[in-house]
């Protein structure tokens, strides 16, 4: 098939597949997702996508219905069921099936969901444009929930201005864009916030931050200011499925482009991580 | 039948409806909602829940599907094909079906959700218990989303400690509950938080503001903290289930209680309208 979709046990298309009237997604957004690429049908950096799954869950005390070993190799065999050498792999969980209140039942058992499909990665070497919009989402960025509708606005508004993504801050403060984190490099040093509540902790920027370490580049997680951001050498845009994108607009002025030796390094070496890491021979192939 | 589920034209029992998986509220919790009592089949206040289920999907760029006339008469229509005589009228609008994105289509059209079940409103007589928390939420309290997470976790949290509601505060600041309001009465005048981007204008909270204007009791909306919460005359909780309900306990200390004639005379006024808008003789008839 081209696209799967999962639910609780069963397999279809997307088109196909329904979903149960009681579902708590449908009164309460109650649940949390990962999402990665799958390369030549491996599921990239698999391990730490189902530990920050997992983790997810447990501070909204959902109860995963299967071990996290198990639901990897699920994840593997329906892969490898869809046609296609690179994909969007994308899972949730939600609390469970159960009339609408607030709370719920102790021992509710979560429902697993699996979406994939082909998917793209954009070119490294193409900048994107950006805008920029106050941070008004909840105090806890730092779990991967289904309460998106923020996300879901502000990438509205990118795409109306035409941008690919929308930087978010508190006040003064950067913290992360709509689906993708944000980090910069000035003099030499990469600048990234810190994996507190205000954002969450990407992993493809976990990554990017080892190489970076491996690079010989000091890395600094302190919050960065919008300044610091107009002002910075590269910008660079993060996300489970584009590696390492970096930004020449922001808000309609020109940024960036001043330390292009390291961006590179830095694109090199994440990229090649995930052509080792799946056995592609380019992002494209 | 005892239980009715709706969508998108397509009426059933919870049981047997099922959603389609590429409904966004399933990715994003994509969607806004309203709900009241039903009374001898009567949609309480159903004008304007109306008014506020359109605002808050105008406020989200969401296209209900259908004019709030033509809407107000299907939930006349779906009401009256339910048994019994109180009734928990649920309804909410997807922004649409479609392949997860965070963006969307300018012209996506929404779907249309509708549950309705059974209902008992609590007995105003009998005071309840509270809890309190740190309000972590998003800054767009104004707008009934379904992206209600902190709600979900605050419920339970007070489940757990035996609680009816918690009580949100960001620091000192008391906003209002995780599904209701809170006002308090004090030296004979009800204070409660402004209708701003914090708190959702409760229905029932605007109707028993105006009570107070009809019985004389001096209204003042402004925040209120929470030394002003714990030292009040009586804290009343105010939800479109349940008009007026007011606490003798919160987080474990003894409160309210100290001016039971203002209570009572607003309990009625607001029940009286109640009634009378249904045609029920009481409460629980």
């Amino acid at each position: 098939m081209k696209e799967l979709a999962y639910y609780d046990g069963t397999i279809g298309t997307p088109d196909e597949l329904t979903i149960p009237f009681n579902d708590r997604v449908h009164f309460f957004g109650d649940g949390v997702y990962d999402a990665t690429v799958g390369g030549n049908h491996k599921v990239y950096l698999l391990q730490d996508h189902l530990d920050r799954f997992y983790s997810s869950a447990k501070a909204l005390d959902i109860k995963i219905p299967m071990e996290k070993e198990e639901f990897g190799e699920l994840l593997t065999r329906l892969l490898s069921m869809v046609e296609g050498e690179t994909h969007f792999v994308y899972w949730q969980v939600t609390r469970g099936a159960g009339t609408r209140n607030h709370t719920f039942a102790d021992d509710m058992l979560g429902k697993l969901w699996v979406m994939i499909r082909p998917n793209r990665l954009k070119d490294p070497e193409v900048p994107v444009s950006l805008i920029t919009r106050e941070d008004t989402r909840f105090y806890h960025c730092n779990i991967k929930t289904l309460n998106l509708i923020p996300s879901v606005m502000a990438s509205q508004k990118a795409k109306e201005a035409g941008a690919e993504e929308t930087i978010f801050h508190r006040g003064e403060i950067v913290t992360e864009c709509a689906h993708s984190n944000v980090s910069i490099l000035k003099d030499g040093i990469f600048y990234s916030h810190p994996n507190d509540t205000m954002i969450l902790r990407g992993i493809s920027k976990t990554h990017m931050i080892s190489a970076c370490y491996r690079l010989g580049i000091p890395v600094i997680e302190r919050p960065f200011t919008l300044s610091e951001l107009m002002d910075a050498d590269e910008i660079i845009v993060t996300s489970s499925s584009n590696f390492c994108l970096h930004a020449n607009q922001i808000d309609g002025k020109p940024v960036g482009g001043k330390d292009p030796k390291n961006l590179l390094l830095i694109q090199d070496e994440v990229i090649s991580e995930y052509l080792a890491y799946t056995g592609k021979k380019s992002l494209f192939d």
